[in-house]
């Protein structure tokens, strides 16, 4: 049935794209409804944005550097959009503009898809799909413990055995560079080196600033700093400056409250952690899976961006990336097992009626019932049943 | 807490899109499930396919002016993309490429978010939602009626109450064109008036096109040619043309059918739809439900778009537009009330943890549970939980 020399470029699909054929497409439906019935049972109310905005809605609060990646063009009245790269500014803009008059705390929801130009070695396409809530109107470190808890739940709930949290606070290397008092320069290397975990390109950064041995030290140690709470400990006897001393406190704070919910075998500390999106005021935290290089989560508090949509109210929240949690499952053996097909309803000649209403009263009663498309045996209609991968035959014949 | 002279800008959205809010996002997520349930219980498999895709693909085997209400950009490698406008021509590539093994007939469902740069008045948005499927490999009338009850029982499982299919045969109209033996320029503006209902203008052409009195009789009376099973018969004592009797051969097939389905009720002929895709190659329906100036669904039979991916391979389906059938619910009295929140777990100074327990514990029980996130008392957590939409307190203290 293959025709010759069609254009062959029809039938692919863009770089950074896929198709999910139907075992996956249902792993992923399952997985949407689990996470958004979750989050429903914390109080989270669903919200979904358009899948493009305004260039200048999806840089507000955040870095303009980020549009670099962003697939752009042209909307209906010539205005620039673009595809959107996450959800946070997207569900920041909803609830500064539409939801401002509901009452505070408000607690957001969204699966969606999101769109960045970037290779695809990163563990992710250029399409790609998130889970996540934003919590908003609520500073505390309680704010803090209900977002970590909720995506520890979560990933519980996808079926996920192996997984850890890894948590930060932005403020600790905050303290630790306003201390050391470097040029903005060093300052912006010594965090890349921390994002991107290069402990050589670290000590030659301190090197080359000529900050004092001790700070030097400090500094050196940061990735270090990893492990169950004595970490905060060891950093506190560490540093002196009153900004990292309270991120530390922060972080025991919002640990006490994890353990209220039961969770806080899942966590680790990692005060390297300061993730590379620059709008994060205080806690940042990050879901890692055995065998994955990159995070199945990710989140924290961003303060300060509601305020570029007009609204000063403090936010945290996180993402969840769909993909690699249904990686992070197979790679536990916990693949989702699609629902066998129940019925194959078959016919001979002049019985096709009584089939054709026989499926629809079994559809009813809720079976996954398949109607054969045209007159077989009874033989012919047990080889098609398995080939369609029906559990049961009903034939109607003599 | 508003911010004074902030950009106006970054706080709306590009024309044609929307935010969906809590209540009406919630009825999109009970619509898809509904949908979702029922398509799995017909035998049909989901599929996702990429936002955006090739241009060549989305316009393989339909009319290439369709480009001009596409959304266009260029993707990670600068080959020219655009915006799916609809999911007919993405599932058809997945078919003939990704699942040309499996057995045939072959039965796929899709819940997809399409784009079209239109004016808004259409009735829709420039990004709106459709639900579908499409059946492969199966080119009897039996397949058309599948697809019609499939659609029937949708619209009913959505909780529409009031609405009705109306059946067409492009073959019809086609036979008639064919027998008149017109030039195409007067054939293209025939069919111009039929899809628009433009029934001055059809005079007026046919009268300029110099075609005999008997003929234009005919083709006058085919926007007229509209009710139950009656038509058909009607039809048949006009026309004289094996292609126009054919097509009413075809639809009384179908119609026998759909008896059979128990849906023949829903069932009306519309002799003059032919909708205005050109890819139709046999029964063309659409769904209307009263008080909506647009059909709520549309599909057909499109037996030549498969070859465009180098498949031959017969084709029909239908899509339903998801926001015009929430529209039409909710002018039948049939709006979405979302599921109240069962509890707000309150507590007084000391308490929280005992709280933060109970909340998580009451989760895992499947209630929904929203925490307080700061101490109360008594009466404030009886405001707090009122002002929250919460159906009972429980509250930790003295």
């Amino acid at each position: 049935m293959v025709c010759a020399g069609r254009n062959e470029s029809s039938r692919q699909i863009p770089y950074g794209t896929k198709d999910f054929l139907p075992q996956e497409a249902a792993g992923k439906r399952q997985l949407e409804n689990i996470l958004a019935e979750l989050f429903r049972r914390w109080g989270y109310d669903e919200v979904i944005t358009p899948t493009f905005e305004y260039l200048e809605t999806l840089t507000a609060g955040s870095d303009p550097a980020a549009t670099q990646t962003m697939f752009k063009f042209f909307d209906q009245n010539n205005s620039l959009v673009a595809l959107r790269p996450d959800m946070t500014a997207p569900i920041a803009r909803v609830a500064a503009t539409r939801l401002k008059e509901v009452a505070s705390p408000l607690r957001l929801f969204y699966l969606a898809n999101v769109f960045r130009q970037e290779q695809t070695q990163t563990g992710r396409l250029c399409e790609f799909y998130q889970a996540g809530v934003e919590l908003y109107g609520f500073a505390g470190a309680a704010a803090d413990a209900e977002v970590v808890a909720l995506a520890v739940e979560a990933l519980s709930s996808a079926g996920l055995e192996k997984f850890q949290i890894g948590l930060g606070q932005v403020g600790f290397v905050n303290g630790l560079l306003q201390d050391a008092a470097l040029p903005a320069s060093f300052c912006r290397q010594i965090r890349h080196c921390l994002v991107t975990r290069n402990l050589v390109g670290l000590d030659e950064t301190l090197a080359a600033s000529g900050l004092d041995q001790a700070r030097c030290e400090i500094i050196r140690a940061v990735p270090l700093l990893q492990g169950r709470q004595e970490v905060l400990n060891r950093a506190a006897k560490m540093v002196g400056d009153p900004a990292s001393l309270a991120a530390l406190e922060n972080l025991a704070e919002i640990y006490r409250l994890l353990k209220s919910y039961g969770v806080e075998e899942r966590i680790v500390f990692d005060l390297g952690l300061i993730r590379d999106f620059g709008y994060y005021t205080g806690l940042v935290f990050e879901g890692y899976a055995p065998g994955l290089g990159f995070p199945i989560c990710g989140g924290g508090r961003y303060d300060g961006m509601l305020a570029a949509f007009g609204i000063d109210c403090p936010a945290t929240g996180f993402a969840l990336g769909m993909e690699r949690i249904m990686l992070a499952m197979a790679k536990q053996g916990r693949e989702f097992q699609a629902a066998p097909k129940e019925l194959y309803v078959a016919w001979q000649e002049g019985w096709r009626d009584k089939a054709t209403a026989e499926a629809a009263k079994r559809r009813r009663a809720g079976l996954t019932a398949e109607l054969g498309h045209k007159p077989e045996t009874r033989a012919e209609a047990e080889m098609s049943r398995q080939a369609r991968g029906c559990r049961k035959l009903i034939y109607f014949g003599e």
